[in-house]
């Protein structure tokens, strides 16, 4: 369904053709499954571990800043004597916060149009479900969060993924581009913004670029907007935001990357569109409710100091302005500066990420050191596209990434595949 | 996809009529989506309530038991500071604590033979969508419980029902029921053992028979035992109880009910069978992880003093002999004595259902007070079954239960649908 590098297909089917012997077999859409980007690497990066020699985590995006301690307390303060199901919707006191830190974003949402969901990933699901049937397509521009890819097997859609490219710094593909891939099955486009993985912050320019493309051709757009408040260049201009098309644009959102608060697993569908807010609903009723401790942090961060946001973001920007230096300043690397999220794509003078990847796990270290990062091909649905480039994750301190980048420097140096710089 | 009554889906179809006038249209899977059974009572429940009726909800499984104090106080006496993703299959040491307390039920598994699930509910999605595909059948003796219907939808896969009834108690149909329904496209079999909606606890004898069909028909047999402890007659024997079918049995488990914990959202997928791991493991990675907080307050419940569930099962067999007695006193109504789980199904003299509960909320009331039921249609896979049987379930106090008969009583005195007692 989605256009997956072959490899990972062929190493799937070995894999469970022993337990095929039985005629119990796994469905053809828990094979066509997509393993996680960089799961082949991790018994890399636990046997480095067991050899004593420290890894730097620019792999996931898993932030060491820490959940402001008022919004933990709210949990550990409360007295409630039944852990009981929420509303289907999540609590209506917390869809009633939530507006609060919305139209601070100026973003104008009742309650009634917010379905609280098990973290942004469930309002990813719940989303393609309600809106396309198997078969229907969505245009994501790639390199994309590449679990998009397992919600599009998941609801049977196929990804049809149109190319940015390191050179313009990942901007919106042009509209050409688009209407190349729109056929009669296209359903929505999906964009996140600021995006992961590349950092690319979209203007309002090329939001309303957007908008025409939706207009024109009946689409939904769906915007993840995980990231929203770590914009370092510009201000953020959410698919909210734009005038006149309240009926395509459908908010998926999490709590995660803003509070730090990954493990919280709360997010949101925010729309205006009857239709699918009657229909996501019904999806939320057939899982029950959201997480019910996790709301009561999610409320209680709407709360937070104006400043707490302006303090995370000083930080982050810190942290990007260090390691998109630091990777340009390396013989051979090229960066684009990205403009939000904590995310770069960096294009690296080697012959296959994948492998370089592995070699720093299993094969180098400095100073009883190495770093695991991203290949970013997993992000990318055109097979062959990214080969050269890796995601680095900024979700640790300016000291870790300095390290870390002498790291790479020296790998870079070392690596037996290195290219001639071009 | 699922049989259900026309009714549902022509309101839904009426309902999102109007936003079809745009060409953004919702999925006919989101249509296909059978909304809750209870939800359009809901309405007349707060209007009740607005009228200041008290409503008895003896309609949803929601105990009033509190959750255990030092399970709560796990959570509330956390330190840590970052709220982290945990591993996609659920933090490593509650998987290993949940090993003791899977020994403790008679059932040997590993950790890596756990998965931990966003609820139970999580755990039936990822088990249909690993092992079935788009078409493929499921085999679920009915009355089920309701939202299996919803994830089958999800996965697009067909429930074909088979009728367990009243007079026999709800006792599993004969081996010839299932054959009779058995074709090259059923994949699995379906059962929640002790029962809900019906209470009804599977013997040995009758889960010997599930193995027989299983290993004849080479099926899976998907087993939610979410109530595995309320057992009041005889002794819960496990589908993982069941030998040399290692590979068939995935078992769905919950917390929920377990330790009055629903609003945790903390399941479990749990099998043998190494394929279906590994690719229920996909999905996992793909929604990232199950929550953090409430993974504490599980972790901790396995450390419950061995009294725990004697007490909790003592209360609800208290409910279960008083709920049973009162319903077969009144005149015309009959009702099994479930032997597990806080469920029954009741027969009532009414002509419908559907008709006799809004009529409950709607316009009866006894001393101010009346009683919200779940009409059992809404849990019967095949259209026209149970439209004189109400479930309930008793997870109110005794005296709470005992005020809710007397208004059973008299409102099935004073109905207008009351039809001749058989």
């Amino acid at each position: 369904m989605v256009n997956l590098p072959l490899r990972i297909s062929f190493q799937q089917t070995t894999k469970t053709a022993p337990y095929l012997c039985t005629m119990l077999s796994i469905s053809n859409r828990g094979n066509r499954m997509p393993p996680s980007p960089i799961r082949k690497l991790v018994p890399y990066a636990e046997a480095a571990k067991k050899r004593g020699t420290k890894v730097y985590h620019l792999n996931i995006g898993q932030p060491d800043i820490e959940t402001p301690q008022q919004i933990l307390d709210a949990v550990r303060n409360s007295d409630f004597k039944v852990l009981e199901y929420s509303h289907s919707a999540g609590n209506e006191s917390y869809r009633k916060k939530l507006t609060e830190y919305y139209s601070r974003a100026g973003i104008n949402v009742s309650p009634n149009e917010i379905i609280v969901t098990t973290g942004g990933s469930e309002a990813i699901l719940f989303g393609f479900m309600s809106c396309l049937d198997a078969g229907d397509e969505v245009i994501i521009p790639e390199p994309f969060y590449a679990n998009y890819n397992g919600f599009a097997v998941e609801a049977d859609i196929v990804v049809k993924p149109i190319s940015s490219n390191i050179e313009s710094g990942f901007a919106l593909p042009p509209i050409e581009e688009f209407e190349k891939v729109i056929t009669s099955k296209t359903k929505a486009i999906v964009i996140c913004n600021p995006n992961n993985p590349t950092g690319y912050l979209y203007s309002r320019e090329e939001m309303e670029i957007l908008k025409k493309i939706i207009v024109k051709h009946s689409l939904y757009l769906f915007s993840d907007e995980a990231y929203r408040e770590f914009c370092y260049e510009g201000v953020h201009f959410s698919a909210m935001h734009l005038t006149d098309v309240d009926e395509h644009v459908v908010l998926m959102d999490t709590i995660s990357k803003r509070y730090s608060a990954c493990g919280g697993r709360i997010g949101a569908l925010v729309t205006k569109n009857k239709a699918v807010l009657q229909t996501v609903m019904k999806f939320a009723q057939a899982r029950l409710s959201p997480p019910s401790f996790a709301q009561i942090l999610a409320e209680a961060a709407v709360d937070l100091p104006a400043n707490y946001f302006e303090k995370t973001k000083a930080e982050y920007k810190l942290r990007r302005d260090t390691i998109i230096k630091r990777l340009n300043d390396i013989p051979g690397v090229f960066c684009p500066n990205p403009g939000g999220a904590f995310y770069a794509i960096a294009r690296l003078p080697i012959d296959d990420a994948d492998m370089f990847c592995q070699w720093l796990l299993e094969s180098f270290s400095y100073q009883n050191k190495t770093i695991m990062l991203a290949p970013a091909s997993g992000f990318y649905g055109t097979s062959g596209l990214g080969k050269n480039e890796v995601r680095l994750a900024y979700v640790l301190n300016v000291d870790a990434i300095n390290s870390a980048m002498d790291c790479l420097g020296k790998a870079l140096e070392e690596y037996p595949g290195r290219t001639v710089e071009t």
